[in-house]
């Protein structure tokens, strides 16, 4: 065996205590095993991924397998966040959401460990019923049977019927 | 190069796949990077990932780097969580809170790559100021310069005031 094939097995070596349940992880890195079936949400904008989770119900004690990393480096966006869920596939309201606080965000569908579908979000024209209007005044607080409706222009977010813009901080009215 | 050393090789090709941001570690599974200086909280109660999170202040946007795995299978406790905070040591009161919903867990304080002090949780006898009480008659919930205080006995606590037991949902109350 050469130096290189030494290395090689050096660090095949190390891959494999990666998996144990020993100390070794910590120096070496910790590997998320590749889901078998779910939905891993990429390219999501650094330090969102908890809003994502929040979005998409799941807070507090979770009974989901998922894994979660943020503000991780990355070539295109030099910063990003990262969550796989397993055994859940996403509805497209909840991608409508996420593509609000997370606009360069792709959702990569998995059976059966193959990547099925893969798409980018995208912010749909209007959203109806999905952001609540932080105007105190307008008429979808006011206790009548009227759902909200923003217009979208540019990650503004524009109430129909009070013209109210949401700017920043989207997430909090989600 | 033999057969073993060729499946070393690929192996070893996966893992340097695993770590670009290519679409393959969606099959290969993810490394996510050791931290050189922070802390790796092991062995937490499954599903309790994001409420340890929560006890640390760590919502919605994050601006430090966290990973967090959830209900991921563990030799010594059949499924666990496990949360990595980076440029991040814990105060004793963080250590505390977190033993009331994760006795099992494991704190490693990791500097310059190295785990510099690896200790497990232990539940203290007496919580002062940390857990609120669920009862509305309890002193403490009538505006006196009161700290809550309670006893705790395997995993129940008791308050000292009031003798209110809090056994299930501790998270809740912290």
């Amino acid at each position: 065996m050469n130096q290189i094939d030494m290395d090689q097995a050096k660090n095949q070596k190390k891959t494999v205590l990666k998996e144990t349940d020993s100390d070794s992880k910590y120096q070496d890195g910790l590997v998320i095993r590749p889901i078998d079936n779910g939905t891993v949400i990429d390219h999501i904008t650094a330090g969102e991924a908890l809003n994502v989770l929040r979005i998409l119900g799941i807070t507090g004690s979770t009974v989901e397998r998922i894994s979660v990393a943020t503000n991780v480096m990355s070539k295109e966006m030099g910063q990003k966040d990262l969550v796989k869920i397993e055994n859940r596939e996403l509805a497209q309201q909840e991608v409508d959401r996420i593509a609000l606080i997370a606009p360069q965000a792709s959702i990569n569908i998995v059976r059966n460990r193959v990547v099925i579908e893969k798409s980018v979000v995208s912010n749909p024209e209007e959203l109806v019923g999905v952001v609540k209007c932080p105007n105190p005044c307008c008429i979808t607080n006011a206790n009548e049977p009227v759902s909200t409706r923003f217009y979208v222009q540019q990650n503004v977010l524009i109430c129909s019927y009070c013209d109210w813009h949401i700017e920043k901080n989207i997430h909090s009215y989600i």
